[in-house]
C-alpha cells in the first residue's frame, strides 16, 4: 500500500510529511481550522514521552497540579511584553451559560498569569519556597499557518512553573529543565540539537532569558523543540508574589517556566521518517517488536504466542499480528510504514527449527537467531537501532553546520545550502529584523559557553558570542 | 492546627467539606466563578485513580487518543436531545486570532459530537469495527451552583467512545465500563454504591440507556459517581456513521460512551473524612506511610532512611518527614488532616530497639512491631485499613436503604431520615417531576436484575422494577 502512495521524502518533504502522518495513522485534521486529532498511534508515542519526562519531573521534586483553562483577560494584560506576545493568538470566550460574560475569558495560551495569581496567595515566607508545580494540559494559540504536530491551534504539553528564593536557584532550575528536555530528545527521540539561549527578539514574551533546543531537520530547517525560561522577577512584580526573607525583608520571588509539547512528534517524523514511512526510535515506539506470521497454522500461532510472552516478560512492547484479513506482505508493509523497529517473521520453518528471522526497520538488515537467545538478541538490536538513529541525527547536524565570517559569506551559504550557520554576533533586534527580511533566516540560539574573541559577522565590530542562524519551522 | 479549625463533620457537612479541602491542601478556588485549582495533593489522588483506570481501559483494547477542545456549534445541534441537554451549560468562543469567528465554537462539555464526526470518516466496513477510543481531558459545563470537585465549571475526566457492529456488543461494552468503574469505586476508593440504569428524565442527553453508580454520602444525599451510556444508533444516524455489513448492507454503528471524573475525589472526601480531616484508602493514597521522627538525631534519621528504603523497595509510597521547622506534634496533626493511612513514629527508643510504633488513621489504633517484620506488617495494616473503610461505606449504604410501599410512606421516610428509598415504580417523567417538586427527591437508578411482581408506590398500578430514590448532589 504505502510504498506506492508515499512520495520520496527528498522530493517534497512537506508533502511527504503530510502523507506519512496519514499513512502511519498518527493524526487527522480536526473540523475547526488548524486543529488536529491525535489518533491512537500518535498518542501512543506521546504517552511514551510523557512517561519518561514525567518521571524526571517528579524525581526533581516538582509536583503535578491542574489550573483552570480560562484566564480572565485582565490577568493576561498585566505583564506588558507577555500580552504583546500573545494577544494576536488568543481565543476568547465571551458567552457562557446562555449569558454574555462581564469579563471576557482567554483560553490559556500558556499559564503563567493564572498560576502566578495563585502563587501570590500561597507564598508568604521563605519557608514556603521553592514552589515547584507542573501541569500536563492543552493550550490554544490561534495560528494563521498550521501543520499537524508542528504548529496547531490547540496542542498538548507540560508546563512547569517554579518560584524561588534566589536568582541562582531559579537559574539552576532553568538549566535542569533544559538538560532534562535535551536528554529526552537525544536519548529517547534520537534527535540531536544545539542548546543555547534565544535572542532578544526570539525569546519568550515575559522572560529575561530563554533556553532552547534547536534541532536541524532533514529539510535543512531548524525546529525550536522546547524552551525553558528564566522569568526573573517580571511576573512576581506585576502579580505581587512577595515573601518575607530570612532577613525579614519583603522580596519578590524569582521564577521559571518550561514547556515540552506534541511538537516533538513532528520533529520525530521529520527527522527519522524515510521513503518507506516512519522509523521510530525503540525507546519511544509504542510497539517495539511486531511478530508477523507467514502462515496462520496452529503451530505457528502457538510459537508466535510463546515469543510474545517471552518478550512481554522482559517489558518489550510486542504485538503479534494474527489478523486473518490481511496478507503477509500487506502486514509487513503496514508495520514498515508505522516504523516499528523490529519485525519478526515466523513461519513453519522457523517454528520447527525454533529460530526467528528479524528485519530491522532502520537499515532493513535481516538475520536469524535462536529462540533461546531471543530476548538478549532483541535487546541488543533495539539498542543498536536507537544508537544508529541518533548517529544519523548527530551527523546531519554536524555536516550541516557551517561557519560564516561575514554577512556576504552568510548569504552565499544560504544560497547554496540549507542548514545551520555559526557566526559571531552581538544580539541586536533591529539587525535581526533586517537579516530576516533579506534572507528569511533568524537566530536560533547563542551557544552556551561560547566565549570567543571574534568579529560580529554583520557589523564587523568586536563580538564574543557564537550564534546559530537558520531558516526554521 | 486543624483540630481547632475543622468543625465537626456531623455539625455541618457542607461547611466541613469546604474546610477539609483547604486544610488538607487538596484544592483552591480559581479566579473565574466555579473553577477550581487542583493542588498537588488532590492531583496526586487523581493520578492514582487514573493509573488504575487507564490500565483497565488499555487491557480492554481501548486506545487513548486526543480530540480537539473546540466543537463547531452546528455539531452540537445535530442530535436534538443532546443540544437540549447541554445548551444551557455551554461556554462559547466567538473571537480568535483577533477576529470574530464565522461559526461560534463550543468548548467541549463532552465529546460525542466531535468524535463521531471523525468516526463517520474512519468507519467504512465491518472490518473497521469495533472502534474503541478513550481520552483523558478537561471539559467545561457552565454550572450555576458549584462546589469543589463535586460540580465545577471545568473538570477533568476520561471519556470512552466506542462504535460496534451489533447492539449486543455495544451493550457488553456499556456494562464492562460500569463494572470497571464500580471496581475502582469499591476496590480503590472504598465507596460502595448501587449500580442501575437512569430514568427517562435523568439519563444522558442522547442515550437510550444510562448505567450509573450511585453512592450514598454520609450527608444522606446520593452522589451520581460516574455513568456509562448505551447510545443506540442515535448519534450514528445523525452523524451518518454507517458501514458495509458482512451481508454487504449499509448499516449504522451501535455506540457507547462512558465517563469517570474528578467528581470522584469529592465523593472520597465526603465518604471517608472525619472530624480530624481526610482518611484516604491506602490504594489511592499518594502517600501510604509517613515516617515522623520524634527527634532529629543522626541515629534516628539513619534509621528512618533505612525504613523508607525498605518500604519503597516494596512499592509502598512512603514519605520521611525530616523538616526541621515543624514540631513532632505539628507533623502528626498535619499528616492526620491529610489522611495518610499509617504514621510510623520513630525516636531514639525505637531506633535502639529496632522497633516501630504505628498509628492507623482510620481507627487511631496504635501498636509496635519489629523492624524485621516491617513490610509484612505494613502490607497487612494497609489491607486492613482498605477493608475497614469499605465496610464503613457498605454499612452506611445498607443501614440507610429503606423500603416504601406507598407515596405516603415514601414521604414519611423522607421527613425523618436521609438516605436511599427502595420502591417499585414504573418510570414516568411526569410523575418524577411531581415527586421532585414535592419532595426534592429524584430517582437515582433502577436496580439491575430487579424483576419483581409488585405495586407502583405512586400510582398503585402493577410494577415490576425496583428503583432507588433519594436527595442527591
Amino acid at each position: 500500500m504505502a510504498k506506492e502512495q508515499l512520495i520520496p521524502k527528498s522530493d517534497n518533504i512537506s508533502e511527504w510529511y503530510t502523507e506519512v502522518i496519514k499513512l502511519a495513522d498518527l493524526a487527522d485534521y480536526g473540523p475547526v481550522k488548524g486543529t488536529m486529532i491525535i489518533k491512537p498511534y500518535g498518542y501512543g508515542i506521546w504517552e511514551q514521552m510523557q512517561q519518561a519526562l514525567d518521571s524526571k519531573i517528579k524525581d526533581r521534586g516538582v509536583d503535578n497540579a491542574y489550573f483552570p483553562l480560562f484566564i480572565p483577560m485582565s490577568f493576561i494584560e498585566k505583564e506588558q511584553s507577555h500580552v504583546d506576545g500573545f494577544a494576536p493568538e488568543l481565543a476568547v470566550v465571551t458567552h457562557a451559560g446562555g449569558e454574555k460574560l462581564e469579563e471576557a475569558l482567554v483560553v490559556r495560551p500558556t499559564s503563567e498569569t493564572i498560576i502566578y495569581n495563585s502563587y501570590a496567595k500561597w507564598i508568604q515566607s521563605w519557608r514556603d519556597l521553592p514552589v515547584m508545580m507542573n501541569q500536563w494540559c492543552n493550550v490554544v494559540r490561534w495560528e494563521k499557518r498550521t501543520s499537524p504536530f508542528l504548529r496547531t491551534s490547540e496542542f498538548l504539553w507540560q508546563e512547569g512553573h517554579t518560584a524561588h528564593e534566589t536568582h541562582e536557584e531559579a537559574s539552576a532550575m532553568v538549566e535542569w529543565a533544559m538538560d532534562s528536555y535535551a536528554s529526552i530528545y537525544r536519548d529517547y527521540l534520537a534527535i540531536d540539537g544545539y542548546v543555547g539561549y534565544k535572542s532578544a527578539s526570539e525569546r519568550f514574551a515575559g522572560a529575561d532569558r530563554t533556553l532552547t533546543y534547536e534541532a536541524l531537520m532533514p529539510s535543512g530547517k531548524a525546529l525550536q523543540s522546547c524552551t525553558s525560561h528564566d522569568l526573573g522577577q517580571n511576573f512576581s512584580k506585576v502579580f505581587d508574589i512577595s515573601f518575607q526573607s530570612r532577613d525579614k525583608d519583603s522580596e519578590f520571588v524569582w521564577q521559571t517556566s518550561w514547556g515540552f509539547s506534541t511538537r516533538s512528534i513532528g520533529g520525530l517524523i521529520l527527522m527519522h521518517g524515510d521513503d518507506n514511512g516512519l522509523r521510530l526510535p525503540p525507546k519511544i515506539a509504542p510497539t517495539q517488536v511486531v511478530i508477523v506470521p507467514a502462515k496462520l497454522t496452529d503451530e505457528v500461532i502457538a510459537y508466535g504466542n510463546q515469543i510474545m510472552e517471552h518478550l512481554k516478560q522482559r517489558s518489550i512492547r510486542t504485538v503479534f499480528d494474527i489478523r486473518d484479513d490481511e496478507t503477509f506482505g500487506y502486514k509487513l508493509n503496514k508495520w514498515e510504514v508505522k516504523g516499528v523497529p523490529i519485525v519478526l517473521k515466523v513461519g513453519p520453518h522457523e517454528e520447527s527449527d525454533k529460530t526467528l528471522t528479524f528485519r530491522r526497520r532502520d537499515t532493513f538488515d535481516e538475520g536469524t537467531f535462536q529462540f533461546n537467545e531471543l530476548h538478549v538478541s532483541i535487546e541488543t538490536l533495539l539498542g543498536e537501532i536507537q544508537d544508529n538513529l541518533f548517529t544519523y541525527s548527530r551527523d546531519l547536524k554536524l555536516k550541516n553546520t557551517r561557519q560564516a565570517q561575514s554577512y556576504e559569506e552568510f548569504k552565499n551559504i544560504l544560497a547554496t545550502h540549507q542548514g545551520f550557520i555559526k557566526v559571531c554576533w552581538n544580539d541586536d533586534a533591529d539587525i535581526e529584523k533586517k537579516i530576516k527580511e533579506e534572507t528569511k533566516a533568524t537566530s536560533r540560539c547563542c551557544l552556551l559557553n561560547s566565549q570567543v574573541g571574534g568579529v560580529d559577522f554583520y557589523s564587523g565590530k568586536p563580538a564574543d558570542k557564537v550564534w546559530i542562524f537558520s531558516h526554521s519551522y
